[in-house]
């Protein structure tokens, strides 16, 4: 029961794609993720995922299109929708998603995070 | 499936108190709302709410403390916490909370609204 200043924790994060848990509610976990460069293809079978930004600039890839979200913006990536996040300078983002979230969804590769860490 | 820029559906709200739906996912909805003056103390016996602070200022009065969010600052009340906000200028406030959360809680008062509209 403690108030979570989003700056101070991002400020703790070094590592680029390796989101840490900051918040916990209904099931769900609000993260923090500093990312950079491109991630990996993959899609979640049974979790729809927020991407909140809040600095920089972060591209989303679909298969069939790109959103580009600006701080101050974000999308809902639904279950089973294949994306890649693209950012080509440092973004800072701010996910909402069930626990039970992988970071890599149905794809296991280095940069694979079965259980974030809390911040 | 397209983004939403924060900035742009807040300037679509013009009422305080009345939270708008602006996504869903995983049963949870993202919903956005202006605030001014004081609520009503109410809990939600089922549902923990989250409140991060957009613009401005919002205490979160709980029945032993106050909580004082700036924007980039969010925090959860437990279901079943009484709380009350606050906000002695209007503040601007992104909430996350389950799709069956209703704004005053167990309390219903002229203020409630049990299906708030979408953006």
């Amino acid at each position: 029961m403690q108030k979570v200043n989003l700056k101070q924790k991002l400020d703790l994060i070094a590592e680029h794609w390796s989101p840490k848990i900051v918040g916990a509610l209904n099931g769900q976990h609000v993260k923090l993720v500093k990312v950079r460069g491109q991630f990996v293809w993959h899609s979640h079978e049974h979790e729809d995922e927020l991407f909140l930004v809040l600095g920089g600039r972060l591209a989303i890839r679909l298969r069939d299109r790109e959103i580009v979200l600006e701080a101050g913006e974000f999308f809902i990536v639904p279950r089973g929708v294949e994306h890649m996040p693209v950012a080509d300078d440092e973004a800072h983002v701010l996910l909402f998603e069930p626990a039970s979230t992988v970071n890599t969804g149905d794809v296991r590769d280095a940069r694979t995070i079965v259980e974030p860490e809390w911040l």
